[in-house]
């Protein structure tokens, strides 16, 4: 997200206006005024009258200058910031130029006994306000922009303010399904725009955040101040990270605290966390008290740009993972693309994993796109970040829409699911990551699609190219073929006696395939890949 | 349901088809030829040559009027009791007619060498059936349901008869919302039919019966066979019976042994039991690997009438009772109105509260019914029952319609039941049935609306004879007023802030109201009722 420059006359709340913005997005809060003043240990009245209004100028531009280059920020101008071009055309392109404005005589009025600022006469503040205005007037009205903050109070003015960044820094992807309507905003930094999201998504009062204990250590501060912002009440429960929480244990604990914290049927929960955390806070959402609002808050690019988009929501039972679900949709979905840049490596390669899966089985566009941009998503570059969660949650959104419960369409998303979930079970979730396995399970796939003649032998060759650049393994070692067949067909019983397979064919397309015999699939996992 | 006798030639297949129906559905199965035989300790011919025609039809007349007194039963009948008009009334009256046709060529055929026949000749069998046919096809055509059966076997023979069954003996309320469209099939003593319905419906493949012990043994088998005829095949899972079932252990053992028996998202979970085991079989329907087909049986007369529709499913939290639920509709339900008299006088008496409910605050024409039928209801006589359940199912599918998530007009079905809940919560759920506590319940509302201006005394006067004459109080003692009016604030808190009743005005209309003064209700509560 762009940074925030408040540009205005004195005494239309810049200052406070900033300060409370800045809490809310979690941004530092800089005012030019007020680190000249502490700079120089005296007032910029003192200043004016002792060094001059050119003196001022310079430092105020040289500091300008200074605090442009940092990375983020929401800066209250002095009123007379925007008369140098220089200045104007520095804070233009470090952020968003939002101008405070108000008749001068409002202003005169709530300024009162005016001696401490320069350029207003003591006498007759209103003349001078009137004077700076009709100077300076084109100045703040260019600004991307304007607030007429006469009838507003400070809270009025920065939800505003909030209002025209979740317009102007987040993408909308709408997802309907015959049960369900809701909209996931995607942008970078947005996370204190979430109660902004919320109010406008009609959610209000007490509220529940779930998360991990380093999300909450790093967000929860954001997360709690724009809520409140937006009149929610938020309690925090922290789950363990990982798998470790989709446990029944976990969820009949949550239960218990929810309703102790007064959590009623039209309180929200919150899921700030990964796909494990998603699965099991939204669980909860879709059982407590037979289903409450849920919003989820994907933190790691896998959450991003595939899992936080579906209504699939589930718990582990000690026999067999997911066992346990439901489908529950939520709210809205709030993707901040700077919370998967902190998660780490493992789990930004399974969400890349994910994205190949998105490229190969649906969109040959977007292979493409990772070929060409793979570099730049591995170095974290949020922009390149954002555009491939776009382009995936687009891709699931048109699916999910057209198959709700995964019967037609939305089986295709199980590419490399099928190997992977086998892989995962004979090494007991242990050896390999999410990432690893979802990598392998598609390189089996493509290889047993090229040996029912289904697949292009360049396609494989393209993906195995992909995935190694990601840095994730395309063939397994460490666990005996045979214990990943077994594991293979004890799947298939619990799924209805087939051993279906989704199997890519040209590059963007692929097909589901039933009853692929058993012979076939345990030459693929016997035999060595092909170099 | 009516009993069934089959008619038609010899080689027909009666006694096969008979004995098969039987079984389905639970009735004892006679043969008229059969018994003959065993009691003469000869065959029929024997007893044709010996004793003459005119000597046997006599025995099978005298037969027939014995058993047609019998309460229930499948019938297979000789091929001649149809000659005699007195035979054919009796029949008739008893049950159902179904004759079983086919070409006399293809009888004979079928017989082969037919020494032991009387009536037909051993050279040209053929010849003696089609004279037979000639002689008695008018009174075969003229029955309930005639089959043809050349190109039939047994199964399908008995699914046709299944098929007339379940036409005739049901009746077929439709239930529509947004997320589900589903049937309940009302009949008496119509559990057999649960196999034709559920293929009717698409189910097949593994299935899942949950009930309580008793249940499991009064009517497990006929359920099975029913079950198995149809193509599925059946597990049993035996619950504790009330709210011991509803909680988080009995759950997570539940799952484990489905999936243990191999049950996949295609499986029908069928719930056989009262209001509680729907509740928390309905609950692991839902969540089982994301929801799976679920079938009520309900067993007693307040899940007949009342909770089998509407999608409500829920288990109990230590710290709150259906904390933990969801929505999830049965693909059908079968309400076997016979099944609910044998569920005992609590039970009934829950059931009738709950039907009084619906007369007071939504149907005045159900309120004459109950004031005229209450007798015979109280008889358990089996067709007002079903007169009673019909009213009370199209009430609530209607409703429900409406109103699935019960955000408008179904808020209206909790009349009684705030009063009721905290009277429940008050005493630990140990001194009040839950009849109890809502015929409790449904009087301090009325009173309530009396003190609000709202309710017509002449209407809370007639609610209370019916339950009085129902075995049911109308006011408590043994615990103190004020402990129930902190259940009522609590209950409050937890679904947000408002104290909220259903009151009702006049008979058949109600309202909800919003935000009634604490201190009224305590008058209410503390005020001795009105003689």
């Amino acid at each position: 997200m762009r940074n925030i420059v408040l540009i205005g006359l004195p005494g239309s709340g810049k200052s406070s206006v900033g300060r409370r913005l800045a809490e809310i997005l979690g941004y530092p809060f800089f005012d030019t005024d007020e680190i000249i003043e502490s700079r120089y240990e005296t007032s910029i009245s003192d200043l004016f009258r002792t060094r001059g209004e050119g003196w001022f100028r310079e430092v105020e531009s040289s500091l300008v200058a200074q605090l442009t280059r940092k990375p983020s920020g929401v800066l209250a101008t002095g009123g007379g910031v925007v008369v140098r071009d220089a200045n104007l055309a520095r804070l233009r392109q470090w952020g968003w130029l939002v101008a405070l404005v108000a008749p001068p005589e409002l202003l005169a009025q709530r300024l009162g006994p005016a001696e401490h600022l320069p350029l207003v006469s003591k006498d007759n503040p209103a003349a001078s306000l009137a004077r700076l205005w009709t100077e300076r007037a084109p100045r703040y009205l260019s600004a991307d922009l304007v607030v007429d903050v006469s009838a507003l109070d400070v809270d009025e003015i920065v939800r505003k303010i909030l209002s025209f960044l979740a317009d102007r820094e987040q993408s909308a992807i709408p997802v309907r399904t015959p049960a369900a309507s809701y909209t996931v905003y995607v942008g970078i930094g947005t996370l204190g725009l979430i109660g902004h999201n919320a109010a406008t998504e009609g959610l209000s009062g007490r509220g529940a955040i779930v998360t991990t204990p380093a999300l909450d250590r790093r967000y929860g501060d954001v997360l709690r101040d724009a809520l409140r912002a937006a009149g929610i009440r938020p309690a925090t429960f922290v789950l363990p990270a990982g798998e470790a929480a989709k446990s029944w244990a976990t969820v009949g604990r949550l239960y218990g605290l929810l309703l102790q914290e007064g959590l009623d049927p039209s309180s929200a929960l919150f899921a700030l966390g990964g796909e494990e955390l998603g699965d099991v806070a939204g669980f909860v959402a879709a059982t407590y008290m037979r289903g409450i609002p849920l919003v989820h808050i994907p933190a790691t690019l896998l959450a991003q740009l595939d899992s936080c988009v579906g209504g699939k929501v589930a718990i582990n039972h000690p026999k067999a993972k997911n066992l346990i679900g439901a489908w529950h949709h939520p709210r809205f979905v709030l993707v901040d693309v700077s919370l998967a840049t902190t998660a780490g490596t493992r789990s930004l390669r399974a969400g890349l994993a994910e994205a190949v899966k998105y490229a190969v089985i649906v969109d040959a566009g977007l292979l493409g796109f990772l070929e060409n941009q793979l570099d730049a998503l591995l170095a974290l570059d949020p922009g390149t970040l954002s555009d491939l969660v776009l382009r995936c949650l687009s891709l699931k959104a048109q699916i999910v829409g057209q198959d709700e419960h995964e019967s037609g369409p939305r089986l295709l998303l199980n590419y490399g699911h099928t190997f992977a979930h086998a892989l995962e079970a004979a090494t007991a979730y242990r050896r390999f990551s999410h990432g690893e396995a979802v990598a392998i399970g598609m390189t089996l796939a493509a290889r047993l699609g090229v040996s029912l003649g289904l697949t292009d032998r360049d396609l494989v060759r393209r993906q195995t190219a992909l995935l190694h650049r990601i840095g994730l393994p395309t063939h397994f070692s460490g666990v005996a073929a045979q214990r990943v067949l077994e594991a293979l067909l004890h799947d298939k019983k619990r799924k209805g006696g087939r051993l279906r397979f989704v199997i890519p064919c040209a590059p963007g397309t692929g097909q589901v395939v039933d009853d692929v015999p058993a012979e076939l699939v345990a030459k693929v996992l016997n035999s060595p890949p092909s170099p």
